[in-house]
């Protein structure tokens, strides 16, 4: 089933308000017979991050990003310290996020994330993403995504740990491992994160990624979500930039002209051992009212 | 199944490091037969809030937080204010989030965020709770948490819109609507949040909340998470702290002693309306490296 | 010495970068005669805030805007608890503010802060205020003030502990108590921050200051700034805005037609009880490139 | 005159409150007179960032720390892209910052910022410094600081653009170019800052700074505080570290031992090219409540 593009109504996206699922309920309970054995997989990397500390690089992300910052607004060292409990002796500790997840954790792209010319996905005005957010297509509208997870692990497929960072991948390596149906979250496994723990200039050095012929086939197939290893779905150049024109951006392609949504810099490593094909992926936003997108911890149920 | 308290290894937490579920793959398998139409609802309250908008007031929240702020670093405003596109004409939003979850949206709380004495729960050392993040008991231990969902509906139990401010849930009401088992999410609404939009100073009077009995009983039930609606499981009183003592404290009874992970400000009203007292429940907290606990978007799937 | 509105060269503002003071060099060396006692006094109110701590409301503010959180990142509380000291044994502590300084602490406002149609001061187009920042009128144009400062404590002069929420300061007032020269800061005492301590609710109800006419006039006087112990130089009504029309308004006729940079909810008791009229103002803003404004600690040298 | 190192009630520190100066009246108006062209320069560099922006990077800090982020949460593109004016037609551009100040930007530390043992300056408990701030020595108690600046422009005196990463400033240089009286502020030049626009990575390849024999030289003539355009007033080394031994480390010998405090990251370059030694040192940090420092403009009257 190929799909129109800008079908603002596809998989009841309209009707959804921030309570609904991604999917219809049909193709959900059909989602849910892919789970086989129970076992759950986180597919997050950490978010680290303290003023003082180092921490924070120890995590792949993209380079002049702001990096997530962690603090404690109370924790045990106050109360080491000599800090007085709640009460007859409550000791609590609480703390708080900055973030920007483009680029630094592992997130979900709205539909109001890229564009070109003057409209969002399906038409809507790019000019009601404002300062207090956006007002169409922003990360809120998706409810949930309880979906089909099918594996492309493109570096195993090749025998290699992971892919060279100038990798392409075609749309006929993909075809070779998995068709994937409508609604399906297509999963990317390039293996790029290792090359983190390596160095991290040569992580910077340029990222692998799907070919705009690899993205156009997966959108014909009609997936609800491309998830990926990598920082930008397709790959990126050693300035850190997507080097196709627009028209073979991906995501123009996925994100802009079809409404699928992106899942950036997933941790895939267990997940690729198992070698399995087919699971339950789940994901739930944050539900930021008119956010570009959302860090998340990803769910594979196997 | 009664289980032994400060069981560390309960659910197999501690092999978890984050990738693995909370509960064991055999209990999740059982868990998604509860799922039969597959509709799909988010239970989380919106995340609202920008510097000079009074948006983040208009979402339920315990006075006195600092509210979540949402700011754009690039938007659709600066294009039609005429910024360059990148490259070709690539355009794009980016955000950042400033979020203390505690006590301002819908999230889990880790087994680090509330203890009495010096010890933690399972007796890990209070003290290794510090400005850098917890190293024992941090929410990133809880890779995800997928299991079956038992809703106590008190408040549509009782035939009211919500409780009133100063109810305690007894753990007889509780069993009269339900008889949850091991692993499985009890989740608690009390109608609270509805108070917020009538008046806000209602909503601050004092909460609804389970009775220590109640707390008890769930925990004697071997419950994996209790998750409710209101912002502290227990009931709080006027000055919007909890009035029991040390031994009848939810938090301590819970979080503490049993190392039941807590999931506060939840909003359940579609969930509520669909009458379903069993389902999925799935939540993933951002894998904040030694958080107090995270902000999230649970789902029921029904 | 009246000056023309809109006169970007004034007081040699478009040679600043940043680096210069607002105000000529002889200016400033007849403004430092001022100074006779040699005391320091300081103008700011504190700046409070973490996560889990009541503090930040007891300081000041608009009601609805995100008050300013401090966080340590690390602490005292840290070594209490047992964490390894730098090296042969020094010991740190750091820290990290989030901070929205309109309407929640002292601050001055840039240039780009307020207009009306598409030009800021000056004729400066508005749409070059973009998320990035101001790139024209922004607080990084002022390097420094260092003035004369002349206190008209209305409050006193009346012989009121601080004006009625509902008074907007007469021309004739200003000029019965002291008569403002070229490039001087005029600081305006309601008294109207000693209202909080009695009742937030009153602080908030609505708040004195100038009338249109005493801005005029104080403008008619080429006055550099105008510096006020109330949220907004102009008064403010019960929903908390400034109910004057455009014409009239306060932020416009100072900051956006005349170039008179505005400083707010100055703490003014402590300069009050001095009696002096003349001092030396000296204020510097944070070099933010593009801010719209800074926190500050403004002096008083006496 | 030599003075007695913890010697709290030193410049009347702990009357101060946060609303007085470092110095005493007759210090300052000694100091207000080596003022003698009325120039006012920032020594401030600037603060730059936003989340998508590459320009945080663009100004000198030290590795791994969080770089400012600034954030406009309403702005002159909204207006452009359609956002309704205020009442009749009032627009406003409002913003917000987060900043770690230590290693990013133009800085003052508070005397709690460090310690060795459990003691800060003056014998003050090191476990009072915790998560809600520093009860003890924070950043508060600096009201302001009004004084005469010294600058000793150790680069210019040796006829080098700046110093070479490994130089240590022997006290003799120090002596060759002035003596400073009691309560002075010590200005260090080093020109290290223009290194930056030339490597990024020579920056962070070390720094030169004072010696522990100039840092005890400059407390035996009783400074108030120590300034300079290096990150740590001491040098570092290549790993970004002090590497002096606990005697001889300068935030102890200054900060610690002798309650002198510290601003760092100061941009001299154009009081540099002016040629003069003394003139009115003025600074005023943030009133941020149990702060470990604060960033600033500090401002030379010349």
């Amino acid at each position: 089933m190929a799909h129109e593009p800008n079908n603002w109504g596809r998989f009841g996206l309209d009707d959804q308000r921030g309570t609904l699922n991604l999917l219809t309920p049909a193709v959900v309970l059909d989602a849910l017979r892919s789970a086989t054995t129970g076992e759950v997989l986180s597919l997050a990397m950490p978010i680290r991050g303290a003023t003082s500390s180092p921490a924070p690089t120890t995590v792949p992300h993209l380079p002049g990003r702001p990096l997530p910052q962690h603090f404690m607004s109370v924790d045990g060292g106050d109360y080491a310290a000599g800090a007085r409990p709640i009460g007859e002796g409550l000791r609590v500790a609480d703390d708080a996020l900055v973030v920007t997840h483009h680029g630094t954790t592992t997130h979900m792209d709205a539909l109001c994330h890229m564009w070109s010319g003057d409209e969002l996905y399906n038409g809507h005005p790019a000019a009601r993403v404002r300062s207090y957010g956006a007002t169409r297509c922003g990360i809120e509208h998706v409810g949930g995504v309880v979906a089909r997870g099918v594996l492309f692990d493109v570096a195993r497929h090749l025998g290699l740990d992971h892919l060279p960072a100038d990798f392409r991948i075609p749309a006929e390596l993909l075809q070779e491992i998995a068709e994937p149906g409508p609604g399906d979250v297509a999963v990317i496994r390039t293996g790029w994160p290792l090359v983190w723990q390596r160095s991290h200039e040569e992580y910077w050095s340029g990222q692998p990624g799907l070919s705009a012929e690899a993205g156009r086939w997966l959108a014909a197939h009609d997936v609800s979500v491309v998830a990926s290893d990598n920082a930008a779905i397709g790959g990126l150049d050693a300035r850190g930039l997507a080097d196709e024109g627009l028209a073979d951006d991906l995501h123009l392609i996925l994100l802009h002209r079809h409404g699928i949504h992106l899942v950036e810099m997933l941790w895939l490593e267990e997940l690729g051992e198992r070698g399995r094909t087919e699971f339950v992926f789940v994901a739930a936003p944050l539900r930021i009212e008119g956010g570009t997108g959302s860090p998340i911890t990803p769910l594979a149920i196997l």
